[in-house]
């Protein structure tokens, strides 16, 4: 009896030595909340309800190579007002080139952007605003300008919260991110920004490494320099990874549909299509800012972040729809 | 004395069980080649060493997030005699297309190609040739275009070996991206080839799943067909990776430099210079066919394939040349 008894210990131990090898009697672990700064209700319930729907035996049951969770950036995974991120980097830096290079002027967007002219940036096109943007990087080589968004980003703060840029993820954001990793979802940014000016930070704030950063991207050359290979940024776009651009680009560089796309504006709208025509079960979700309190309140008038067509189909589609207001007990990761 | 040994064994069981925990007086597991289809020689050597280099700790330790390893696929990782495979591919393609609609013979190639008129063919320029060879794919949906790519695949016999296509990779090859990967390496492909085409069978020959596949691509444009997202190719080249346009697409898709890359003709020699400029312990591989017995024989005058500028700085900076007739034990991995 001793020895049945001594057996039955030493079973025990070795399974909880083992961490995963066979163990009897022990109770199940206290359940532990993967997304503690989700309120209960319809949003947290349909994302815990889709993940164990894919991830147990059963009709549902996803293979893990098949798992693949694409989130924009601006919005969605961080805040975008009052003006997009990597505007406010890039009318930094335009004023810098044009301190140090005035003919710099001859292009409107430069001066206009350069002198704080709010009128006249009204009056750019897009394309010649995103040119302005994106000719901050042309002619630096991809770690030279990286080396230049990161300092900007270590010193930059946010006009209204006064924190780093980088303190205003979303810290519901980041359980999300890091839930779908745990059941074993390889999750991927997908953004209209510029690829390489996230690459900077997502790895570091969002736990996302450069190789599942998507964005938009300028054409580079490869050029020796030094003796050294080198990729340098020329005067033209590669693509604009924005609207339908996004299914355009997850299709280059992931091969496979998303089965959960997560957006807040009408230029996530064809991701999301994208990711609900999977024959897979798959879970679309859009982040409505409705916060003025916490963060900012803004939709369909909105000229950053407009979110009007996305949210028709959202309701007739019945995809997921985030209150930021209610469904989210914290917003952003910072600790002021 | 007896308590003390029975407290050791058990000690010694709970090691073996938990398969990874603290173990006491365990004999070292037998050493097992990981590479057995390369004979020993220096290109073995260089690998093997160049990996636990990497993988001990001490100053050339890399971090596994850092082990980005590329390869090249025609001739590097498959054959490419007497034409890329995935030519061949689109010779028949299109002579299906002219069968069906004459007035493709408007354009020169359609009509060389389906007429297997190797005088006309010896006269395209190289756009027209690949205008010819992605045209089998504009219109087509991706899913199209892979399952009309995979019906090839399936019964395609390869002109001297008789044998499909996929089983003229090169076992030494898959053995390495095998070690590479059990060494903690993210195995890629960055190949002339077309990205979609190549994923019909990159994970099931070589075990790189779609997002580990970069190659040449076409623009897609997203349509909604049938009330489902799809991804239709545009006759609009989106880009040509190969030569310097691989460091830039691995930039772009990447994100990091790969600290091992592997070649086989002057293609590849961006991509082994970019991976050379690495800060951190690099490695650099060409595949140097010289094996007319058992595969193909030919280097710095070949069409397909040339080999000579990449060669000649692989014998200034000492880059590991593989010769398949003295290095490889094994070429094929078809089991006849």
């Amino acid at each position: 009896m001793s020895t049945r008894r001594g057996l039955l210990g030493r079973i025990a131990v070795l399974g909880l030595l083992a961490g995963g090898g066979p163990s009897l009697a022990l109770a199940a672990p206290p359940k532990v909340d993967p997304l503690p700064s989700w309120n209960a209700g319809p949003a947290k319930t349909a994302i815990t309800g889709y993940v164990a729907r894919v991830t147990r035996p059963g009709a549902d049951f996803v293979p893990p190579p098949e798992r693949i969770a694409v989130f924009d950036n601006d919005g969605t995974l961080w805040a975008e007002q009052p003006i997009y991120f990597q505007f406010a980097f890039a009318m930094e830096r335009i004023g810098q080139m044009v301190a140090k290079d005035p003919a710099l002027r001859d292009k409107p967007a430069f001066a206009a952007i350069a002198d704080r002219d709010q009128a006249a940036m009204a009056k750019l096109s897009e394309k010649d605003l995103i040119e302005a943007v994106f000719a901050v990087q042309v002619g630096l080589t991809t770690a030279e300008y990286q080396a230049v968004a990161k300092a900007w980003l270590d010193q930059a703060r946010h006009p209204r919260f006064h924190t780093p840029y980088t303190a205003l993820t979303y810290q519901p954001q980041l359980e999300l991110l890091a839930y779908l990793r745990g059941a074993g979802f390889k999750t991927y940014i997908v953004s209209g920004g510029e690829v390489q000016f996230m690459r900077t930070f997502a790895e570091q704030a969002y736990g996302v490494p450069p190789e599942q950063v998507i964005g938009t991207s300028m054409t580079t050359k490869f050029e020796i320099r030094d003796g050294k290979g080198v990729l340098v940024a020329q005067p033209v776009l590669g693509s604009l990874d924005d609207g339908p651009g996004k299914p355009s680009n997850i299709d280059l560089h992931i091969g496979r549909p998303p089965l959960v796309a997560v957006g807040n504006s009408d230029g996530d709208l064809q991701m999301l299509q994208y990711s609900a025509s999977s024959a897979r079960p798959n879970l679309q979700i859009l982040v409505h800012h409705d916060d003025a309190a916490r963060e900012y309140a803004y939709d369909r008038q909105s000229k950053i972040g407009k979110l009007d067509k996305a949210l028709d189909e959202a309701g007739a589609r019945g995809w997921t729809v985030v209150s930021m207001k209610s469904d989210w007990k914290t917003v952003f990761a910072a600790k002021p």
